[in-house]
Formats: C-alpha cells, structure tokens, sequence
C-alpha cells in the first residue's frame, strides 16, 4: 500500500476536547505537540477558533474551545515540524478574531460544515485563504446526505479557493466499501482539490477506513492519540504512525504521549467502543442519544435503548 | 456487499475461555446460547474437546476447557439451530473421546495447527469426518508462514476431507492488503474447500479483516460477543449482527447477552484494544510478551516494552 502522499492530522485536543470539555491543561498539550513533532505528524489541531459570543453555554469551556493567538504564542512559544491547526463553525466565527497567518501560530484553519451551508463556509475558506493560511473544508454527516445536494456542493467547491476537501463520517456509520464509494466520487467531481477523511470508531472501522480512503489517494487522514474524541472516538494516531508503510513516522514518541498522558486521563473520562455508540453507528445517527444514556444511570441498558431507537412511534427525548 | 453465503461462528466461550480459564457458568453458557440462537447465529463453539491428560498444568481450568459429553448433554438439553461446535489442538485430543456424531451434542470439530502439523491435523480430521462431523482446519500464524510451506500444506489440504479450511489472523497483524491476498491464494489452491476466517483485534482490524473476507466469498466468520477472546479478543459477534446485510441475522438477542452478561464480565476480566497488544499486533508477533506484561505491576509501561521487542540483543523472557 503507498501512503507517502499521506499526512496525519492529529485532533486529540479539538475532538478530544468534547469529552472533557476542553480541560488539558498547558503542561498536556505541550507535551502532546513535543511527542506529535518527534513522531513526525504532520498537524496537530490545537482546538477550535470559533467566538464565545457565537456559541452560548460555553463558558466553562478550557481554553482550547475558543483558541487566542497571545495565549497560543505561549503554549507553543517555538515551533517544530508539526503544523497546527484549528477548526472553526460556520456562524460561530468571528472573522475579525483571525490575524493575517504571519502574525499567528497557526497554519491551518478548517472550515466545518453541513453539505447545506456549503456556499457559507466558502466564504470563510475565502477569508482565511486571503490570510495566507492552508484551508480546508470539512462536510460533516456524508452518510446523511442526498445525491443531488452533494453534486451542487461539489460546483461551489470546485472553484473555490479551498487546498483540501474532507470526507467526514460523522455518525461512524460507513464501511469500506461506503468510504471507496465516496473517495471516488469526491476524485471525479472535484480533480482539482486535495481530500482528507475523518473517521468515527463506533463500529471499530475508524482505522480500517482512514487506510482504505489513504490507499485511494487521500491525503490528509485526521486521528487523535488513543482514539480520543467525542463518543466512539477517532482513529487511532498510534495505529496510524505504526501502520502507514515507507513514511517518517515513528511510534516510540506517541507510545510516551500515551503512557504518560492518554493512559491515565481515559480512567478518568469515557470514549471509544461503546455499545451505545455502536447502536447509533449501527443505526447511522448523530451519536447524542447515546451520550445522553452514558451520562445517566441507565448507562448499560443498552436492550431498552435499540428499542427505543427502531420504535418509530416512541417519541424519545434525543 | 453480499454476504448471504456467511454464518457466524461465536467463539465467546472457547477463545473467550483463554481469558478467564473458561471460568464460565453453567447459566452463562446456557444463556448465552439461548441469546446466539435466537439471534440466528449458525455456530457456537462451546470449547474445547482436547484431554485434560495431555495437557498438563489445566486442573483448575473451567469444564470448557475439556468438553465431557454427558455434561454437554445437561447444559444444552434441546439444540436450537445454533449448532454446537468444539476445537482440538494436534497433539492433545485423544481420539477415543469423540463419539460418533450420532451420540453428541456437538456439529462440528475444528481442528487448529500450525501448518508444519498439517498433515496431523487432517489426520484428525479424517477420523472427525468418519464419525459423522462436519469439520475445519484452521491453520495458525498465517504472518508467520513462509510460501513455500504454505503451498505443500495446500497440496495436502486439497486432497483431504475437510470441509472448510480457515485462514487465521493469530497475531493480529493483518491488514486488508494482507486478507486479500490470502483469500484469494486460499480460493486459488483449495477451489474445491469452502473458507472461514479468524481475526484478532490487536490493531482495531478484526471487524473489517472479516467484512473484507466476507465479500470475498468466505463463509465461516469466527466472532466472539464483545469481542471477548486471548489479549486483543477477536470480532464482535454484534458487529457481524448489525452489520451482514440480507441476512438472517437479530441484533437484539445479541444486546441482551451484551447487558446480562459481557458488560459485567468485562468489569472483571480484560480483553481489548489495549497497547502491549496493539506493540505485538504491529510488530507481527504472538501476544503472550504482552500478557505477561499486562500481568505485572509494569502493565502500562509501553514505552519500555516496545524497546525491548525491538531490540534485538536485548534478552527478553516472552
């Protein structure tokens, strides 16, 4: 398999941040970056870049939710190989909170979005484009979304301004055979775009998925040490940097970050294989019922659950 | 996907008794079948059928460990159409244990070897085959076996009275390059064998190895539920449940089992993703350095073993 085209994006701290609402603190992420740089990753996305008077309730929220250059500049006072990134919402973005990309530690911005606010996003991507940074868009809940609208996003995306287009799984609801159908779709609509894939692990297929896509062409593949990330998780960064042939990675710095990061905070904080998740993976369904049940005491009660999600006259409180 | 050829083979009790020393009740196992059968699953392998007086060092094992007929017949009084399966290792099955197929609970004998005892183990197999079983060989280690040998077990294996030959994933280390490859020189040397699979877990890979060998025509898919089994464990029996599409196949039954009994036993016992197993999986080796391991007070220093595994003066007791 040729995977030298790839680059890992490693997400721990923006998807893993919706797990523990954000609460790494400084010493976590940089230690993070310092193993992520000498194990040869490619990006790491250090959070989100979205407002906090675009997003309410977010107040308790560490500082990763909501990213400022001054406080980046000294958590990553010096730079190494690895990239940083940061995913902004549309419609949660102040565009007047992003510095021209000489002024800021950041390299790239990704764009998050439903197939339906294509055009918005664009925008953005425009924006920061003109700012000088790289750019991506990431269309979130593919396995959600009709045939035509996706063609009319593929019009607007093509002559955009855009580096890299992602195919996201968001509900960990595609096989190998879903992802190749995609990949190749997104290759003949859109030729000219660079695309990366991000995965969810509800049915264990996060891996076997992000490989699949990487073997297809796909360039920029996201994971998160562990898998961290909301619900199911991610791919795994370390069975990525262990598994991708003829390429820079190293495994021995990501297995540090995991012994002696990752290892402990997951017994204090919950993703990965996790039968309600498998169920709305299963299912194909934004996995919020099943985050609602792990947080209650009915947790394991997994049988009255699946009835309650295939009882279509059961009004169920998502 | 067609995937209507397949039957699942629940290996819970059997590869999942290498974990707590078949420490199964009698209720569990009852309940557990009850649960596979109304589930539609095809097969469940309710342990070995080797003699405990060729194996030294298993006296306080469970009676999975060393299947007695009688004790079979009180357990499962009336079958369902989940039918009963057993395994044996060369070596340590005494022949004059096994009854005619007639007078037993059991279905099916599936004999495992690494493929320098090939020709012992189809031995076995013609005498399995005389009394009436249907039977498999299932030839370990495949990562490990040199092309060559490979090819004059094939020779051995064409002529013999198999039914279903498997190729077996006992390190894990397989990706889905690797299972393509290996069906289709199974399906190239054995075109007159139908074909089974058995994955293990270490890399997250499992589930998709046997999607993937599924939609290459093999028919036997080795699962377990939860996924219970040896270090990583194998596929989840429930994946395979929700996932093979136009199939028999009930998903609820399989939830059932997962709250009534996995949940809680997986509070007790470990199997999983876990590191020292992910080390081994990736770097093609047998697990039983990272069960010991996992057994010592030094269980999450994974920085530490990978050094030793990849060292190669390094003197390291596995």
């Amino acid at each position: 398999m040729k995977t030298n085209h790839c680059k890992i994006v490693d997400c721990t701290i923006r998807d893993g941040g919706l797990v523990n609402n954000w609460d790494f603190s400084v010493d976590f992420v940089q230690q993070l970056y310092a193993g992520l740089n000498e194990a040869g990753v490619d990006y790491m996305e250090i959070g989100y870049k979205n407002s906090p008077k675009l997003l309410k309730g977010a107040e308790e929220a560490g500082p990763w939710r909501f990213l400022n250059d001054d406080f980046l500049r000294k958590v990553i006072p010096q730079k190494g190989n690895t990239k940083l990134s940061a995913l902004v919402d549309v419609g949660r973005v102040d565009e007047n909170d992003i510095l021209p990309r000489s002024e800021s530690m950041l390299d790239l911005i990704r764009v998050a979005c439903y197939s339906k606010d294509v055009d918005k996003a664009l925008a953005l991507v425009q924006t920061f484009h003109d700012r000088g940074y790289e750019t991506t868009l990431n269309i979130m809940a593919l396995s959600n979304v009709m045939e035509n609208e996706l063609l009319e996003a593929f019009e607007l995306i093509k002559d955009s301004s855009v580096d890299v287009v992602y195919i996201v799984d968001s509900y960990g609801s595609l096989d190998h055979n879903d992802v190749k159908y995609l990949v190749e779709k997104f290759k003949t609509h859109l030729p000219n775009k660079r695309l990366g894939v991000h995965t969810h692990n509800n049915m264990q297929l996060a891996f076997s998925n992000t490989l699949v896509a990487a073997e297809l062409g796909v360039e920029l593949l996201d994971a998160s040490v562990y898998g961290m990330g909301r619900a199911a998780g991610n791919c795994p960064t370390e069975l990525l940097v262990a598994h991708l042939k003829g390429t820079k990675y190293n495994l021995r710095p990501v297995l540090g970050v995991l012994e002696q990061l990752m290892v402990p905070l997951r017994e204090k904080e919950e993703w990965g294989y996790i039968l309600p998740y498998m169920i709305t993976g299963a299912l194909d369904e934004h996995p919020r019922s099943a985050m609602a049940l792990r947080s209650s005491s009915e947790k394991d009660n997994v049988v009255d659950f699946y009835d309650k999600l295939t009882t279509p006259e059961v009004n169920f409180d998502k």
